[in-house]
């Protein structure tokens, strides 16, 4: 784990007790509206629906969305256009894991400390849980309660990070990468599309969703977080538990993808997490404390312990 | 095969040379559009874009496509804007081509005459291709030379068809069917989402390029038509040779999916889509000749051999 002594002391006053009751009303929020926009499970086909739910409404760290809304709090965002922006982007999020958990990928069977949704359905359904979440994102959004000028923009962004020049790519990447020796360089470019893109549209989203201020301070920071992001889950590949990540852990290692830990070392590994840390602050330097709780989501993403 | 001679007269006249010359032109415009907005094989990831390309640029009969192009020319529409909505329906009928072919689901080897996705690359490959091709489709249509409503309304209408009220419903219900009774009602209902969504959605997105007009009529026409494409196709599965339909013939009835054919019985099937067909043709009749190439295409959907 990275400790509290690598980060700044500015950042270290605030991101304490209440970060975490926003975040507790920002989860119960994202829940309430997931559960109300998703299709209902006695809606025909009744088991799509199931697993969509399943795969959907088992918690996480939920870190997506939580980018969104704080983006969306500093653009002056709210409501009903807000949550939008969240589910679409969470929506994305699941159903990559949910196909990367397959057979054919990474072949996983636990995930959030529960069977992963083709263990406790089937691969037929699983494959389309994802597919159809995919399709569930743009409908959340082209139905947002925004003007069509937003929706579209919001749209735009979402589909970019999903394509082949970022998620989808990214996971391209990775595939191709097992057991090969791969640059730091490469191993960037690998993360800053398979996991950045998508929390950089997640802040971009939530900023549009207002009035989208400053969006080059705000894209600076989300891929300082995104990068930070991936370098500490794999710091805590290495250095948890099963059980503290929910999720099979040393899975990296043994399947020799190259990850940050083994391409630099531990400790050059954490040291790089921290001074992107320090970076992602520098990025909302400009800023009131309207991005206080873009600041904390800094602070959390780095120091989180799962 | 459905005989002329169960066509109205009216219709039988124009529906030989002119619209064989536009479809030519309208499937070459399309190849030349797609050609151009895919990423290229050279830009990383580079195995990932030769599956997308490979899936895409194999041919097929493009009849949402065309459906898009036609509606188009009917509402007045043209140039890259209509492009965009072609590409973004035949991506998404792509993708759910490539992903209904893997093992975990039909587990088809043969497509359009060529060896599937997962069989020519992989199926990690396969999978992400589809994933990415959904993407891609709303990208395609984010980035529209529209107008930010037009777009936005062009995205709605394809998200809704890709959903579980949509094609992915209509695919899990499919597969739920399998060895199962299936009332008649049940197979419409089936069939209305799993491929009646989306030829519904090519002929809204063409009008909605132009000027939309008479939007009830032409849903009339397309849930008519997207029908008799399905019974059809139920036909030409017991009818024709693989060699003929491009991909694995009789395999409904082999894996014991309920058809139209085995449902109502051969001649039923094809007396039904003869009066779809005289249906889709009567929705258009309040419009003048612009409305001559679905007419046309209503005819091509009956009357083709594959």
């Amino acid at each position: 784990m990275i400790t509290a002594a690598a980060l700044p002391v500015t950042s270290r006053i605030d991101a304490t007790v209440p970060l975490a009751r926003w975040m507790d009303a920002s989860l119960a929020r994202f829940e309430r509206a997931a559960d109300a926009q998703l299709p209902a499970v006695s809606v025909q086909p009744q088991r799509l629906h199931e697993a969509i739910r399943y795969a959907v409404l088992q918690g996480g760290k939920r870190v997506r969305p939580l980018l969104v809304y704080a983006a969306g709090e500093m653009a002056g965002a709210s409501g009903a256009g807000l949550d939008c922006a969240a589910l679409a982007v969470e929506y994305v999020h699941v159903y990559s894991l949910i196909h990367d958990d397959l057979p054919c990928m990474d072949n996983d069977v636990l995930r959030r400390g529960k069977p992963t949704v083709h263990v406790a359905f089937d691969e037929a359904t699983a494959m389309l849980a994802g597919d159809a979440l995919q399709a569930e994102a743009f409908k959340v959004l082209a139905d947002a309660p925004l003007a069509a000028g937003v929706r579209a923009a919001l749209m735009r962004e979402l589909a970019f990070a999903a394509s082949t020049a970022g998620m989808c790519g990214g996971q391209a990447i990775d595939l191709a990468a097992v057991g090969q020796p791969m640059t730091l360089a490469n191993l960037e470019q690998m993360h800053r599309m398979k996991t950045g893109a998508l929390l950089l549209a997640a802040v971009k989203m939530g900023a549009l969703a207002g009035d989208a201020p400053a969006l080059a301070s705000m894209e600076r920071y989300a891929r300082a977080i995104g990068l930070a992001f991936q370098i500490v889950d794999d710091v805590l590949d290495v250095e948890s538990t099963s059980a503290e990540l929910g999720k099979t852990a040393g899975k990296d290692a043994e399947q020799g993808k190259p990850t940050y830990v083994s391409v630099l070392g531990m400790d050059a590994a954490k040291e790089w997490a921290a001074r992107l840390h320090r970076e992602a602050l520098e990025a909302l330097a400009d800023f009131d404390r309207r991005a206080d709780r873009l600041r904390q989501l800094a602070d959390f993403i780095v120091l989180r312990s799962r």
